[in-house]
């Protein structure tokens, strides 16, 4: 396998485009296509808020119908709806009927995704012109194309990885937006992800539910969960290449795992307003499902959120958050240690407390390290084998300002 | 019952202090002293958080011994001896002891409170310097005491009401501190709260238990549980009216949760950086649980308190917020209003949502409202005849300053 890169060369047999439709202010990207020229084995994670948007709803149902035979994937920004009643239900499924008319497909072989304000209505009109221009403008652009799915979002996120096989290579690609609403417990933004190798449906389902569970369910922005979060996973079989023997699965999910968790990461890093890339690494919890507990409610606190963004190392905040946490925890079995960088595997963490009480340190050395752009947090809960990972940034000024004026 | 009154004259029996010890930097008040010249039944109601403060257990433990004994409160701001170990512990017996020797009572007969930055030592010079003083100073100044337990609040919190009964009048008088660290399922900030009527620790208990969930377990702030939240009501008996037949009990409860229900709304009032004081209405529900499940979800939601910071009537984020609440609730069945104030009996609540998607009103009406001090959010989940109610404030660029910058 080759190394994980953060563009999007070329994966056969699919076309890209990203446009202006006019969904949000004149001449912003807003829209997105994903056209393969044969069907797709295709596989859907969604967000599992109770409040699902008008896209996630539609396209659960068209991955019944037509899971192996998917064609297209259009996207648009700017607009989610989401809360649209039965008005935005049928205006998804026009949005997908006009890309399945311009390729000639049923309307159930495309699928659909958006992002953007809650409550309000797509403008149909846009919506028709962009189809008919991101029709135009299929091409191999994927760096416009993942322009065109942000929102709040500073940077395109992109990620791909070449498979070396034996019999030749095939691609895995992806292309990411998220900013604020990340949460884990599910798919908490918009992931699209492609490639050449050819899978059955229950291959790419299974392959996708492992790859978002060490990626896109472990990060955290701020605990909110989007009623149209969405990572779609599509496999047209380009490249000649069937994932057949064990061996060969186990390769797929791991560079399809690499690919999601850059693009999640990469979420993080551009979280609304962040200016830190925190590592939370809980060990010895009763078991995973407590520290996954533990993890983010620590990764949630706003008060350790603003800590980091103020470079205090104020655990005492960690501490507090797993203890409320609603999973057993003994500050007295526990231990908490802060370390630079991003590898967990690394040496050299500072031991703050232990034993219900600080440990001796110096001030300085905690400061050093939490100054630093990405910070890892280790806690210890001295109970059992269960552990988490998870991925978080801080909570800064430009945060409060960014959601108290999203509308505006 | 005459009404409530925001600050305290006088409670037969009780004399109070505020000081500086110097646990804080120079010269600012620190620690407060509550001294009763007789026994008072008390009770106490502790954070859930599982990582508990030196002073909580100790009260903890204190109480089973001598509930119908307690004859002196004592409380530091500055240093919440949480996280703190064995020294910790020992520290906080040492804190009673002090007091314990000064009016001539056992070290049980004590109580105290501690509140400010976690994982350190209580400055023990400092603490029996700011006793000696308190000791000195015991009057019935009542505003430099609840001063003396403030950390970022910015004013005082006092309440009192003056209960009149066939055979005379007794007092229950209460102060508060909060600010940030503010959440439901538990006291959630520190209350003191004395009376001169007489009742027994049954009593007492039963009644605190009452008031505090009408009042202090329904405000958020941040979400986040102190280790150290506690509330202690001790009452002496020096008015010489006994609290005897089920009619007297309930005007007492009544009055005490009016109280109660003023220390915490001037909580959320004084929240760190807040600007708006939010009522959370939810009705319609499955449980009680289910609308507390709903409402906390909303008022902790970063998403939902940056909209109501920037005066954005942004709705889509309370219902999205509702539906990741892990409780059921459908959209279609739910409706949404907004509305001026803080009186949920009040008329002329503004339609937002219904049938899942947006009714038809006016942005600008939406926007009237949510730029007003109090707003209340009223949801109707259309499911059952579940309800609460829940007091929040907003998330603003002070609530980040504030706590970012909480040690410097």
């Amino acid at each position: 396998m080759a190394n994980i890169q953060s563009g999007i060369k070329h994966v056969q047999g699919f076309k890209v485009a990203g446009v202006a439709a006019g969904i949000k202010k004149a001449n912003q990207l807003d829209m997105a296509l994903v056209v393969s020229d044969r069907p797709c084995a295709c596989a859907g994670v969604f967000t599992r808020n109770l409040v699902k948007a008008a896209p996630v709803l539609l396209g659960q149902e068209s991955l019944k119908m037509q899971a192996d035979k998917v064609r297209a994937l259009v996207v648009n920004s700017g607009c989610a709806n989401a809360c649209t009643g039965s008005t935005g239900y049928a205006n998804a499924e026009q949005m997908c009927a006009w890309v399945a008319e311009g390729i000639d497909v049923l309307a159930s072989q495309v699928l659909c995704m958006s992002t953007g304000v809650i409550g309000a209505q797509l403008p149909m009109n846009a919506v028709k012109n962009g189809v008919e221009l991101a029709l135009q403008a299929l091409a191999q652009d994927w760096g416009t194309t993942a322009k065109a799915i942000m929102t709040t979002d500073h940077y395109e996120k992109m990620a791909s990885v070449e498979v070396l096989t034996p019999n030749g290579a095939y691609t895995i690609a992806g292309m990411s937006k998220g900013a604020g609403m990340i949460a884990p417990n599910m798919a908490t933004m918009l992931g699209i992800i492609v490639t050449d190798a050819k899978l059955s449906v229950a291959q790419v389902q299974q392959a996708l539910g492992f790859a978002t569970d060490q990626s896109f369910n472990r990060i955290v922005v701020d605990g909110d969960m989007s009623t149209n979060d969405t990572v779609y996973l599509m496999a047209n079989g380009a490249s000649g290449l069937a994932i057949e023997s064990d061996a060969e699965f186990v390769q797929f999910v791991r560079a399809l795992s690499s690919v999601c968790k850059k693009l999640a990461q990469d979420i993080v890093r551009d979280g609304e307003g962040a200016t830190k890339f925190i590592t939370i690494q809980v060990t010895g919890a009763k078991s995973d499902e407590d520290a996954w507990k533990v993890g983010q409610t620590i990764a949630t606190s706003m008060l350790v959120k603003t800590a980091f963004f103020g470079n205090d190392a104020n655990w005492g905040r960690i501490i507090a958050a797993a203890g409320r946490a609603g999973v057993a925890f003994d500050p007295d079995q526990a231990k908490l240690w802060f370390m630079a960088g991003e590898n967990v595997q690394a040496e050299g963490a500072l031991l703050l407390f232990e034993g219900g009480m600080p440990s001796s340190y110096l001030e300085d050395d905690a400061f050093k390290i939490i100054s630093e752009a990405a910070v890892i947090v280790r806690l210890d809960c001295g109970l059992g084998t269960g552990e988490a990972i998870i991925w978080t940034s801080d909570l800064s000024h430009d945060y409060v300002s960014i959601n108290a004026e999203y509308r505006t």
